[in-house]
């Protein structure tokens, strides 16, 4: 690869001649790595004639740095760094900047420290990643995908594709969404009330923007996503939390003041507990009473292969307080950042409005592309092959966690990706994770998911949807192993 | 298409008969156009086993559906809906719900309002589209990113793009920015000191929430891009707006109480300013003077065809007090919703964080998608073309105008895709934009940029990004002779 002429810069009112300077430029070039071994210089002329600077000066430079063994010359081709050159450090700390700046006082606000845990990005290296919330190479249809991108990136789609659409969302993913994705979950909807977003993610974030405030209180599982959780301390909400049992979150639990409900009917995240139809109609009248909204966070629910799902709690609404969170991510797969939020038109209209401010829209090629995926009904199949094979793995699994007495905590009575565990009460699974992983074997400590500082310890979840059935018996006997040897200590 | 059995719930405690219930269903399905004429039902079998009821219940409901010819029977094919079934109302108000919510009170925050001018979204349709920041079909480079795309959908890279890379970004991507594009700009950065966002906007953003709060200062050039301002506004800080002369913002005109400087020196947007070198020291020694952050929206960068730009601001930045925003979508596509941020690791540690929270990271295709089209030179040579292209539009642009003695106001001195213009005192632009819009010419009026209640209402931009050389000349005319109208009467 040429390095580009315009890569070159005499500072202003730097120290030295015009020469030491050249040479500078490309040694330190080289020295810090941008430029590599074998990549040929621009011509003296060219470069003389870019910096304002003679040729012969040029010239001068690149043969000092010959002599030093930075560069070297091929006969007629020109200049390129030298197979000799020495070696750059790993991005090194550079010596002609120090910052002045106080960050401390500078940051108008802090954002890290959240409870997002420490996953291993090379989880697909292990041999045992009983992990949640990752695709499947082996289950994605990726040639229907791949058909699908190349659709959408024809001359005919290519001003959906590249366009500003400013606050816009792709119409014919929009309507897709209305006429068969909601319906499915009892849901009717208009396409103003639909709002694209990107991934459940952003989609409760932008919730939590436009509901609460200092003034406002949200209630949340307990468990629940540690995510959300982020979401809402930085919101600086006051936030309550109320501890779910087998069918979800009791409606009596709820704080008698609250003005934002977050709940996860279908699955509750972490534990897979179903909310059965009685308790959801309960918890619509105690919203009612305190006048509070509802934030149904309903990933997931098409992964219901043991039987068909009930209807999201946002099709029981007839007040419209209820807000609904669907997504793509795990489904198709979570790099996609796809998913959408379905309100009351006052509700949507703020959300759009924030998101245009924050990011305008997701990219036009990842919408068309899905809509296409999804109205071509390759979305479909690929949920009923997801449903087959979670099937045959979640009765691998179960098989497996009853054979060696492990505890289960909760498991989703419709489907869903996961089982919620719980060792015995001395065992620390954040200790046990780093164990296991030692072994080859992933698993996901429950400590994250709760707020309480008395929180239990010794759960943990337990995903099927990235290991096949035949590492799954394997897996779970170095776990149980595990876990007898440290009971037995 | 077949209509999925799983559309159909049966209403908890509905009224009437379960043949009634169905029929009602598939009715309202039709009438509020969820089902389309001919649309296949699912067999009476399959609908009786999903809802639990007999099969002679459903075979009833549909028989009374054929009678009222919402549907139609096909000899052993199926019940289809009718072809004479009623119209659909477009997505008529419903009857079941009535929203009890008071949205007014509901709502924590208001994000509505903004200034986002009202842009036609089938710009493409106007013969004479001198329209701001939209990508020319003409100019793309089609066939390459489809390759590089495809290239990013292979198995190989199956990974990458379908992940959830929680915080992080493609290292691919990364690698060539710090490389390559960054040493353009005469920037030297680490890995750790860059941060890939959804386009400038979401830069924008983001650095407005990690430095701004309710007690600090932001200065803004006036006047400045819309959606900036209105970002500004958002973050609740104190927002002073410092006008800008024919080189950009005059430092000596900054408040002596500021924390963060927004500066678009490469191109002032909209009036297309450059700032001289001394000015940038300037500005930067005023900044330090203050102990103020810079942030530099250094958009178009690429877009330099008449001479090659001077090096960034952050290139001469010693003390590590700015923060610099470079975007992907003028260049390749705004559809494409991909910036970076370049600052201190701190700075860049907090908006990771919250980009995280927002929406965790841009879609994993876009990103590999753009890191081939970069690595593999296509980019360069899109750059090259466009540059050429501009330049040539410019030239009839320049040329046009003259002819007429139509106002310039502002162009930049390496090039951009736009000119600054300003029509005689008492026209006001945003009427003429309208008229012009009526005879098939668009542009864009400059009221929307500027803050102060006394801005001035004759100030205009026209853009040749969108618009072939050949139709300038028309276009330019029809302007020239609507103003001439204007002012004559």
């Amino acid at each position: 690869m040429a390095i580009s002429v315009e890569t070159f810069f005499l500072a202003p009112g730097a120290e030295g001649t015009l020469q030491a300077q050249i040479q500078q430029m490309i040694a330190q070039g080289i020295l810090s790595g941008r430029f590599r071994k074998g990549e040929k210089l621009p011509s003296s002329r060219q470069l003389a004639q870019h910096l304002g600077v003679s040729r012969i000066t040029v010239t001068l430079a690149y043969t000092e740095l010959l002599a030093n063994d930075y560069l070297e010359s091929r006969d007629r081709s020109g200049y390129f760094v030298s197979e000799n050159a020495p070696e750059p450090p790993q991005f090194p700390p550079r010596v002609s900047r120090r910052d002045v700046v106080d960050w401390t006082r500078a940051l108008g606000r802090k954002f890290t420290g959240g409870a997002m845990p420490d996953k291993p990005k090379d989880w697909s290296q292990y041999p045992y990643p009983f992990i949640y919330g990752q695709t499947d190479p082996g289950l994605f249809d990726h040639a229907s995908w791949r058909h699908c991108a190349l659709r959408a990136l024809g001359q005919k789609d290519f001003q959906s594709l590249a366009a500003d659409h400013y606050d816009q969302d792709d119409p014919q993913l929009i309507e897709f969404i209305v006429r068969h994705t909601l319906p499915r979950r009892g849901i009717l909807a208009e396409p103003g009330e639909v709002l694209l977003t990107m991934g459940a993610q952003n989609a409760l974030w932008l919730t939590a923007q436009v509901l609460l405030t200092q003034r406002r209180t949200a209630a949340v599982e307990e468990p629940c996503y540690h995510a959300l959780r982020d979401i809402l301390t930085q919101s600086r909400c006051h936030l309550v939390s109320v501890p779910v049992d087998r069918d979800g979150v009791p409606p009596d639990l709820l704080p008698s003041e609250v003005d934002v409900i977050f709940t996860t009917p279908s699955h509750q995240s972490p534990t897979n507990a179903t909310m059965p139809l009685e308790r959801r109609q309960a918890l619509l009248q105690e919203a009612k009473k305190r006048d509070a909204l509802i934030v149904e966070d309903d990933y997931e629910f098409e992964i219901s292969f043991l039987r068909a799902p009930l209807p999201a709690l946002k099709s029981l609404d007839t007040d419209g307080r209820v807000i609904y969170v669907g997504s793509f991510s795990k489904s198709i797969f979570p790099g996609l950042r796809l998913g959408y939020l379905v309100g009351p038109e006052p509700f949507i209209r703020e959300a759009r409005a924030l998101r245009a401010s924050v990011l305008r829209h997701p990219p036009g090629h990842m919408q068309r592309t899905t809509a296409y995926f999804l109205s071509l009904g390759y979305y479909d199949s690929l949920i009923r092959r997801i449903g087959q094979v979670y099937a045959r793995r979640r009765k691998v699994m179960e098989a497996a966690l009853d054979a060696h007495g492990l505890g289960v905590e909760g498991r989703g009575v419709f489907g869903g990706s996961s089982i919620w565990m719980r060792a015995p009460e001395d065992v620390d699974t954040e200790k046990l994770a780093e164990a296991l992983k030692a072994k080859g074997v992933l698993i996901e400590p429950g400590l994250p998911f709760f707020d309480a500082e008395q929180a239990p310890r010794n759960n943990y979840r337990l995903a099927y949807s990235s290991i096949p059935s035949e590492k799954i018996p394997a897996g779970i006997a170095i776990l149980a192993e595990t876990l007898r040897s440290w009971v037995d200590h």
